[in-house]
């Protein structure tokens, strides 16, 4: 294994999350910070002789203007979360996966995001664009002479998206795409699908849920691709799905609970759109009533404020009935930032989708549920019970790999 | 099962939990309220055969001057939290519990309890109030017919209590008694003795550690006496059981963790003495290292604030660090009336404990660990976890229970 | 002085605040209750011969069903806010009041409050409803032998309303009300117009910008009524007004000040109907550039969330920079019951405006701006330079009383 | 004026706040940073003819061993809120102000401090200890050819202080230092008697109250030198002033307010000493009571959280009551970089002196009471009222500037 080469496609390469990722990976491989956040540090995971974070070849696709290392520089400058010095310490790195960022697709997923594309529209057929994505996944990973290529959609939240008949089977999906219907799909359903026809394991860490539909998670299940999603749990939702399982456990009534996001920086401003907006707070919301088994009153909101940044900040009020119906509250106020608790999950995510692949593992990977908001194919989200199953699931590995080191 | 007539004892009858349990009791027994908060309303817990709540018969002891109608008026007029009209309507009830109402012990209590008692100070030998305490149950047992007493520990905080020699081995512990070494023990670990010698059933619903020592944990083994605390996990605690997971769960460090109390009742007053205080703040302060498995910087302070009567306001404030060593923070606000959510868990103690009594269970009631801040003989202090433990119990005695039916 | 009569038309009589208003008064006449949150029996005020408030003669109208007693049970039972007790004692009082509440009138103040309203629409035409609202106040002022009556806007926020030149000119406007032209005016409109034409007080406790116009107001100057306006400052904008001075005293940059409202109450249920809400937004939304002289990003959010009733809860999260560009932030959480804060702001305003009718003001009062949220005709908007107004009208007041007392 | 060299002699040169007002000088000579914070560069204090930021030389003493250089690269580093950027454009100019940096004095000041001190204890007499310290100051005046020297204490908070009769008058003073009687002062008493010595005007940013005693403040009138003190009013209680005068504008009752402060400098640690928190909450603590008129529940808490570093985190818990006994609570977070709200306040405080030096003013300036906790001579507490007091002398000093000109 130590000799396979493995890289990652990031998509939306010049937004905050993946110069985290980047400049993360790099300042691990020189030894400049911990990598705290990552839950495949810890045992048992640190037994399944995962890929190392370090060596992981990067390249990618966005519709941006604009450097990585810019994008890095953003990070210092205007969050003031990472330090400056680190950033310097890397940008000579981060220079050499420049040429390896290419031009992104953009198609359906909404004005906020065609107003940050530099080119005009997507005149081209479907088909054509199809194949044009998966010549970039090839190129890439023969360039670098990959022996598994992991895809990861970090670009920023389309508008909502409904499941039409042709979003089901995977024939229909090819009629449409034949038919270049393009009415019917996402920006993010084109990079999904040239993916999996690569070979590549996907991960779809926005809540855009255009990208993993059933046609394509059959295809993937077909073509014996690992793929997983939607939206990368990183923040209020995380601690949702830590506290929503102790009013359970005190069978106290949750009458309200009301989530104020506010942030700042790029995915900020293309939530504050209604239609992106959309989507991002189906995937929030639902968690709750999933966790309680009834559906409180509960609204999750959020609200573009410039002057954060990329530092979130979420308050939320819950209002819960307990004994003889006396009403008691909890807040909570959440302050990180969006992109340092992304990166390390996207981290997790990589080097967990390279062992499924490795693995021979096919289609949804229920295990890695606790990342996500909206764990697809999973009906647990409980924090605790979906960590379990990442646990239990590594245990697993940890026993069959020793098991083929026996032989 | 129908026919068993069970019994609650309160040691600190008069306090605002025991006013608050038997007020309530009461109220689900005429129908005026609903069982939120407890556990043991829901399922599979409604298939055990347990106690009806509605049934029970309350007696209890205090060293306060007063009675339990005005501790049960106190709870409208002051704390605001019950209704006047439904004091009202369980007044005749409660006025009933008065005559069972005995004296309590004060017997190395603190100074600050001890200025709560009416009567001056403890001149009879310990033999003697051990045998005052245990003709105590059984009068009261035998007055009501019951068939099982349990006997539930809601006084003030005992100062902190350290464990010698003699509190290991029940036979070193009864020559500590046989020679009136009073300094060696506690007013709650009198009770414990007594009720253990007289077969019931012991519940450590505080903090003093006094009560439950190694000798009567042993004696409660040999007599067939099951026991549990210490220390009901009702507020800040409880949310710290079930959020300091989610650090684990993402590799997240927790570098300091501040929580700060305010509350105004008895509790608070007698808690604002600093040696009790110090009971109060080791069950609350270990938690927190016991799930992350390293200690933070972590303090836990208790301020008696009188405007606040029993609504407890607890702020924690939670600093930690995340990938790249970016440092970001999660605080909370818990607004909640203690007593109000005390009560309900006592209720399913009471309930629990007459169950592992009927099953013949003996000792320490390990399935009990999410009731307590101090599980005792329990490891595990994640909430989740241990709600787990108990969920896992339930379905053995349904399953144990639909044996037996069957045959 | 001492004998005259003083009588409070209440509009929106059946509300929340109204109930508060009616039984406040009662509990304070009969000595149960103190003027806690009344400015007007603090120095200077005491000496300033005011009317005394458990004197006043209460009457009112509303458009729903339900009687004040209901609405006073109400702010028993589910706000909670209010003692059981103190209602029982001053219910027979209130009772006496039912008689003097009459129909109110629904004219184009939004569908949300038209559902409110028992009958059907508006057939009548404008003078006919004009008619009505003056003969309503004549005869109430009549059957009670008043001297004076204040009438007191508390009905429910309209949606908001564009001023039209109808609306600048008196004669305009009594052209528009001939000619029946129904869309150019509000409900408040017309209780304004009435009460002005029938020489009565009136103050706008709503942000409802239809009621003080300006041809009411230059009518007010030319009857000798005073008058003042518009919505109460009893929450969220009353601590803004206080806090955002403090930033200008440091010369720091506000950056964002995001505020959000959660209430439950009649109130908040109409609030939530977007075109209501924009009216109390704008009232609310002005305070800080006003103060500051700039405008920072700021938006003030209001969201219905019944199970909180009456207790308003408001999160407030203000960033700013200070030295050296860095970001600091203050966040306030304000929990308070929105009628028990409203309610002593309104006894104080009737005994206000009873001394400047007595007096012989006419038209604004801006020396009561510390009690609105947009002081009709002042420019001043921080809260202790609009007491210190408030201040120097006493002591003026104190000092001709002193003169005409040498007299 | 224009060729007027002023000087600022900083005790604590070495601290975070000494570090952040050097370097905010740097900044602002050299255009990297906007004078935000500062109130003497808005109007009408922009019209004053205060000397420039840029222009001022420093120099100081401390007790720790390091440099200025490494002090600011803690700012960068530890804190994080002054850009690594910046400090390295200023690097240079502070290299520059090192061989002005000498050690300091350390008498009395507490265990805390004097653990930080690098030679061991004060063997020398008082008087040739006041002498050395006034050689300091004149040797660097005349060193720098400077016309004035405002010396400013920023040295760690020394244990609280209780007034003597030696600390009255002058001249029993003097006798104190003859007969080296070292029990009587601290540290601050040497370095503020050797400032008035020198005819230096000495601001008192700390708490420390051995200081501006009314011995040392007579000599200051008797020298004409201006002096001024104490506590700079930074954070927490820079909101309570603003704050606590709304509930006198509503006359709301403030039943307690409990404020706990979290910090992780220098400050924080030498704080967590018993001895020299009093100091601290002593000052922090009666503004509450002096604004209000009557002494709520209320306690100030300071705890030393290392993680904070110089991050200040603040929570207020203010219970209060309303109308009909309704209680209700507001709360506020405060998190800002304590060195960053003080180093305007030193700046500007140092302008404002040396427009007093050269107006001839002397002994108290009541005017600068909005800049500290505890003004001494001034018994207005209220933020906004103290803000008119400074405003109202500008506009004199204004006025007199334009009769000057005039003639």
């Amino acid at each position: 294994m130590k000799n396979r080469r493995i890289g990652v496609y990031l998509i939306g390469a010049k937004g905050s999350i993946s110069a985290t990722v980047m400049v993360g990976a790099m300042a691990l491989r020189r030894g400049l910070a911990a990598p705290t956040g990552m839950i495949t540090v810890t045992a048992p995971f640190d037994d399944l002789r995962l890929v190392d974070t370090g060596s992981l070849h990067f390249g990618g696709c966005d519709v941006r203007q604009g450097t990585v290392v810019e994008a890095a520089h953003r990070l210092a400058n205007e969050t003031g979360a990472v330090g400056w010095k680190l950033i310097e310490a890397v940008e000579e790195d981060l220079a050499g996966i420049e040429p390896d960022i290419e031009q992104g697709t953009v198609l359906n997923c909404g004005t906020a995001i065609e107003d940050l594309a530099c080119r005009g529209g997507c005149e081209t057929s479907l088909r054509d664009e199809v194949s044009r994505l998966r010549e970039c996944l090839a190129r890439f990973k023969s360039r670098k002479a990959l022996d598994e290529l992991i895809v990861v959609n970090l670009a920023s939240t389309e508008p909502s998206f409904h499941l039409e008949p042709c979003h089901e089977d995977p024939a229909a999906f090819e009629e449409c795409l034949d038919r270049n219907i393009s009415g019917a799909l996402r920006a993010s359903t084109l990079y999904a699908y040239a993916a999996v026809r690569e070979g590549c394991p996907y991960i779809n860490f926005t809540p855009s849920a255009g990208a993993l539909i059933p046609a394509i998670i059959s295809l993937a299940e077909k073509e014996g691709v690992p793929v997983m999603g939607n939206d990368g749990k990183t923040g209020e939702t995380l601690v949702k799905s830590a506290l929503a399982p102790m009013f359970l456990c005190r069978n106290l009534e949750v009458l309200s609970w009301e989530g104020f996001n506010l942030l700042g920086n790029m995915d900020g401003c293309v939530l504050d759109h209604p239609e992106n907006k959309q989507s991002k707070i189906r995937t929030k919301d639902q968690v709750l009533s999933r966790i309680l088994g009834y559906a409180p009153h509960s609204r999750v909101h959020i609200h573009y404020v410039p002057s954060l940044d990329d530092q979130k900040t979420a308050w939320d009020f819950i209002h819960f009935k307990g004994f003889l119906d006396a009403r008691m509250s909890l807040q909570f106020v959440w302050q990180g930032y969006d992109s340092l608790l992304a990166a390390p999950l996207v981290l997790d995510l990589v080097r967990l989708a390279e062992l499924a692949a490795r693995r021979g593992e096919k289609g949804l990977m229920p295990h890695l549920a606790s990342y996500f908001k909206d764990p697809l194919g999973v009906s647990e989200y409980r924090l605790t019970e979906q960590y379990r199953m990442l646990m239990d699931y590594a245990m697993e590995v940890r026993k069959s790999l020793g098991a083929n080191a026996d032989t």
